[in-house]
């Protein structure tokens, strides 16, 4: 373990965030947030037996007092650590719809998962991320991962394009601000159907033609690796046969 | 008047919704909408005693409660009538503050009235809006007022830029559903101060330096002229000497 | 005539030129340039005989002679002549083709027309537009037409997008330095087909889906009249029923 | 040496093309092109002592048949050899300056070198970076160098951003292209001051606050590395404490 700073992971299911874990785990303990145990389980299981440190902890990020106990929970467990890496992978749930069919309530649902939980899961790292300048050889990284929905409005996506959107403005607030107190905020636009479990049925025109979990992660983990003279605020990634 | 049609703008004050109010008081009856009566009486009277037909009702779009009421309110006042054109044109708060002390009901606030509050005037206009077709001889037209802050996130704006970016989300949601349906649907960045009361202190290094309120407003009408073979959806104000 | 100071507009078709020398020559007297006279020959009689005045100059703009031809030509015909409005309509060639059979005289060509055109009518008009500062109600405006490629660099698009990306660089580059010396220049993104003759065998799924060409002026003349205070620099113009 | 396909870069200097050549260096033999042998003579010499294989050839991109006999020498050199990766990293000058005093010949040629130089790589590399499929374990890649000015056309940089802008555009059109084909064409902007012997008398506010060479080229490399599954088109470096 090359650092006591712990990378953290909000919204982990058997896709992209198990891969993130994954990765982060070869260098630091990680810590797995996410609704459903059953959701971080198997990759805390499978870091623990391979010699790495994982711990998950249930938590909604839509829910303050349930964010505030995860970190409490965490300081207990880790005391005094910073955190070296902290990665926002809440999917959201992107409802395809004819907007006179969305209910103020969903419209609200997804701001409030993907903006506002994005803003209570920044609020609660950054200090950590600040603690931890110094324990890693690479700069704290905070990144946040978006969509194809991040920078197109499209018809019937109002709900998660404006939560998407809002993602990624305080994605770059939070880069402008925090980058030059020397933490690395990014931002992943992520332009296609990733190769998860839930997607197995998705057929794609072409082989290769879902995003691989493990290379998001392996971009995630470039992007942590950047010395501070370097940082990429944004970068897209898409399969090859992608349309864009 | 030209027509039974309404218009309708959300987000009065002394200032651009006033003329925008004035401009489009010329060819609809207009209804504003203000949380403060003292906000939109001047204007209501002015339109009134100069040939024009306007009503002020007093909403608070981030109640869905008192959207509901005011709708309502104007169903009963002109019964059967549509929507020739809608302006959403609250502005929102925009404190600027270090990130870590924004606190979670500050930056949820800016999303409920400025994201939330813009699908709820969208949800109300939109089937009168559609109701109106030809009953003008302007396609009906939806504007959504945006700012600099729509399309860039800066240090220690996060709140009002997560709220803007989403609200730009919406606007290019709704163009792209309810254009090909023969609504126009656009959104104006706002960058610069606006010549109002509120920012007479401001100064600004440039005669002329601020924009017009009326100026704005030629240009809302202009959209609403439109025809659909030639619809913008955004179009960027600001003074001459404005960097950008 | 409210002004002696001239509107020139380059590229001048059947198409958009002639309906944007419609609607300036009410107010200027309309400089028409186009490599043929076949191109401005009816729009100029249209507007002489409707109590304008017009004139037309064979130039082509990828030939620095010729351009400078035209503006001696401009000069001893209107003396001491500022320049109130001026638009570079000049439109290009948009071959579809794979790249590797592009030749590099058709990307080369591509680039020159357009942007070297666009650089070289800029040159020769600020100067004059600086001057006519003050002859007119409205500030003096340099507007240039792109088009979807200005923003979108598609498949097989190469050499048409990359002249169309560089001619919107040099008119942001342009509205920075001269907005403050209180010129007006904008950019128009013209997102579809354009309702011309040559147009007129494509079909589109729907009615009216087809841009036309005075509405198209129709927002030019309306960017003319913003005063300092407002300037748009960028609107996109589109058919209703348009994907994007 | 992990296969006999080729690196290719065109624009090195002692700077990012130099580190560039540094790491794919360490995977395949690379060709270097600059107008000035003493721009690749030393890195040239660096790689072959250390293990490598490079050769440069004095290439003036600006002048197509400079750019054919560099190709006939590296296919008589390497016969059959495909192109496994292939940079274009030429930077230009972007003497700024006021619009006014730019001569067309400036303007001219700064797309000459940058737009169409890169058209003339691009020409030349295509058909041996689809021949180098396969032989690699990462799919044969083609990444341009941009700059701030790639995306904002700022005041007095018109001749720069106008072959920046081309370039990204000419960058979109071959990654939509030839991304279905297998290839992966990227755009890097580079925003900001680099780290290199010509910079070192600008002095900047920060500590660390120019761009590494080195980091760019891992950037590049890791870029170099994605899968098909998970290209990504666009990323923008710059130092931590740059504004943007």
């Amino acid at each position: 373990m090359a650092s006591k700073s712990l990378a953290i992971i909000a919204g982990v299911g058997p896709g992209t965030g198990a891969s993130i874990a994954r990765i982060f785990g070869k260098a630091y303990p990680v810590v797995l947030l996410s609704r459903t145990p059953s959701n971080y389980e198997p990759v805390v299981k499978e870091i623990n037996s391979s010699g790495g440190q994982a711990v998950g902890i249930s938590t909604d990020l839509s829910d303050s007092d349930s964010v505030k106990a995860a970190f409490d929970q965490i300081a207990q467990k880790y005391p005094g650590a910073g955190i070296a890496a902290a990665v926002f992978n809440s999917s959201g749930s992107f409802a395809r719809k004819p907007f006179l069919e969305v209910t103020e309530e969903e419209y609200s649902n997804s701001l409030e998962t993907q903006a506002t939980g994005a803003f209570r899961f920044a609020k609660r790292t950054l200090p950590l991320l600040l603690q931890a300048k110094g324990t890693s050889p690479h700069p704290p990284t905070l990144i946040f991962t978006g969509a194809t929905a991040s920078v197109k409005g499209s018809a019937n996506f109002a709900a998660f394009a404006s939560a998407k959107f809002a993602l990624r403005a305080l994605a770059q607030s939070l880069a402008r601000e925090f980058g030059p107190q020397g933490i690395h905020v990014s931002h992943a636009i992520i332009d296609g159907i990733i190769d998860i479990p839930r997607t197995k049925a998705y057929t794609v025109a072409h082989e290769d033609g879902k995003l691989s979990p493990d290379a998001i992660a392996d971009s995630y983990w470039h992007l942590h690796t950047q010395p501070r003279t370097t940082f990429a605020f944004e970068l897209d990634l898409r399969p090859y046969a992608e349309k864009w």
